[in-house]
């Protein structure tokens, strides 16, 4: 390990934290900051602040992410790259994004403070839109970089009250001249809270992120026969939750099968007509499969699907079910992987390997570079809330992992 | 039986509820003509109307039932009544309470043709707003007159628009001066539409019913714990819909324990937060219990909160179920039983017992005098609906056998 005393400064990391936490601060604790609101454009113009007082120079492009750069010994190589987004959740929290960028932040404070200089450059990117809570498509900065949608597509995306990215982009100063996509990147490493229970539950401080899980999202409806819950004797109902609820426990059921990394969801449930004394005549639910392959999240599918005909079959009722999304599994690198796990180790922190459920900026750098991602545990499981918690150990070891995951990707030997 | 070759005249009764259907007509073949509005008073107007041509006589009380009454030999012996309502659901049908209505008129129709006086005066009551779409609480004239509830009670009540019943009853003419329930009667028969799909799937033309389900209405609430579906592994969740689930399956097992009354439905159910990639922390459905007789819709009700005191401890997640409206069984008269079954009998129609699983005027007016219902087939059990079907054979058959099991009990032996 190169430097195998250099150590980020935790202290400075987590007060930068709460400075910026202040932006947009709710009462509760957490924080408000909408993709490419005032208070986006006050977070982005103080993040930037810090970089320019790291020695950084900063270019933004023409979907706002920002690029703060530290020059390295060889110019023509391609840079290493961390980075992470701002904007939050309407009810986010303090860390969710914020600490992947300011992780790197800190990595490049640290190395500034070593007076080390790297072979590659060192960025951090702030990647617009992540949360998607104002503006669809989530993961909108990373997207139109990875060449995922185009710009055209992100920029007309409005929100509630009309207001479009691309005039949102220029009322806040964030809309830049670089064309997405045009930037070299050698690797790209993201920390993160988990945003999930796993490491907790463990016990365990990093999590080497191997990929990020497929995702299959279908609608299905159930249709019966609605009637008088009270004239209707059971053997003459045809009451569609009765069949519908026996599915939704499928969907747990399936994904128990498909162990460990198996997910089955049913978070949305619409019943009709929703009354007392009627037997519901249809009803509608959502189901989210994920598994860390698409091969495997399609095998939960395909046994879905199967039960279902069965099961219309059986009781003679018509049930649809409707493909409504469908994302890819992301494998992260194996060279990124063993740099993290390699420095976890080395610097003597817990860990083990994790998957990610969710999307990340990352899932979009993984299409153009060598990829990785370090997870910390995040209190009680719980993100995308106000609560949303982790331990001034836990950020310090992240940023740490990252620190020497990245010298040793950007000084190749 | 006495006159044996007796009939009511099939083709004018349908006639009858034809002409009446008109009032209200909706596109699709139903009727929309709600308790206490201009409609409603039209409505009135022309039964009266046929009333007083067929020589009966016309009272109103204070909460707008109206009584119309054919002499008897012997004005010192209680009437036999028969009645039901004329107000409908917003997408009501044809035949839902004006049948019982117009049913009892063609009794006094065929009555007169024949020249035939009873011993008993003959009484035909129209109740107000038995459907309660439009004022609450539902058998609202007939509750009144039983006393279930008070005047001042009724009148108080309020549509959406913050018109009052007594204002309505007022503006409409129908605002009588008889005191409610000051009226002796000596038996009370109501003929209706099953409302459900017995008698069609069973091919039988007359229910002899023998009295109205009690009912436990009870609303459950499940918390568990919200979380993210991606980064939330099966193991660590805690979901409130699959325990959920579980609850409301085991709603319909224990009516199919409690065969051949016991019915369960959940009819309505809400998840919390309902977003398709959110573990539902929070799930309240609705639960429906009926059954022939209170102990037993009490069995029922007592088997599911076992069951979900159970399901708690075992999920370790707060499950609470609420009482929300009891309502007692009624079981009707075996003198009118008889009587109706007896003429179904005599006639040569198919006949069965049968339950009413719906409230009834007739509910109310047990109370206060031997009462008995006849129920005919309706249509796929349809009813609350504009395509609320039944057929002028089985719409015959009702009266006729109203009109012997009337005649029985008018002319005590």
């Amino acid at each position: 390990m190169l430097y195998p005393d250099l150590r980020i400064q935790g202290a400075r990391l987590w007060q930068s934290l709460m400075d910026l936490a202040q932006i947009g601060a709710t009462p509760k604790g957490g924080v408000c900051r909408l993709a490419l609101t005032e208070l986006d454009r006050q977070g982005r113009d103080l993040v930037v602040s810090w970089a320019r007082a790291a020695g950084m120079s900063v270019s933004v492009d023409q979907i706002g992410n920002i690029f703060m750069r530290r020059p390295g010994k060889r110019p023509d190589i391609a840079p290493i790259m961390t980075g992470s987004h701002i904007d939050t959740q309407p009810t986010g929290g303090k860390f969710d994004g914020n600490y992947g960028v300011l992780a790197g932040l800190e990595v490049v404070r640290t190395l500034n403070d070593a007076n080390i200089q790297t072979d590659a450059p060192i960025e951090v990117a702030i990647w617009t839109n992540e949360e998607g809570s104002r503006f669809v498509p989530v993961m909108m900065g990373s997207g139109v970089f990875a060449g995922a949608f185009s710009l055209e597509h992100a920029y007309a995306a409005k929100d509630t009250q009309g207001l479009s990215v691309r005039d949102e982009l220029q009322r806040i100063g964030y809309l830049g001249e670089d064309v997405p996509g045009q930037r070299p990147i050698g690797a790209y490493f993201e920390t993160h809270i988990e945003q999930g229970p796993v490491l907790e539950d463990a016990d365990v401080t990093i999590g080497v992120v191997s990929g990020v899980l497929g995702i299959r999202w279908f609608d299905c409806t159930v249709t019966g026969m609605e009637a008088h819950a009270g004239p209707t004797p059971m053997d003459l109902r045809r009451d569609a939750l009765q069949v519908a609820t026996h599915l939704m426990q499928a969907v747990v059921a399936i994904a128990n099968r498909h162990a460990p990394q198996g997910r089955g969801t049913v978070g949305m449930v619409q019943v009709h007509p929703n009354s007392r004394n009627v037997i519901p005549g249809q009803v509608k639910f959502s189901i989210d499969f994920r598994n860390s392959t698409d091969a495997s999240v399609q095998a939960m599918a395909d046994e879905f699907l199967a039960l279902a005909e069965q099961t219309s079959q059986k009781h003679k009722m018509a049930i649809e079910t409707q493909l409504v999304s469908s994302f890819a599994a992301t494998a992260f690198h194996p060279d990124c992987q063993h740099a993290i796990q390699q420095a976890a180790e080395r610097l003597g922190y817990t860990h083990m390997p994790a998957v990610s459920g969710a999307g990340h900026d990352a899932v979009y750098a993984a299409r153009l570079a060598p990829t990785g991602m370090i997870f910390i545990p995040c209190t009680d499981g719980i993100s995308h809330n106000e609560i949303e918690d982790a331990t001034p150990h836990d950020i310090e070891a992240g940023a740490n992992v990252l620190l020497h995951a990245m010298l040793k990707m950007a000084t190749p030997s």
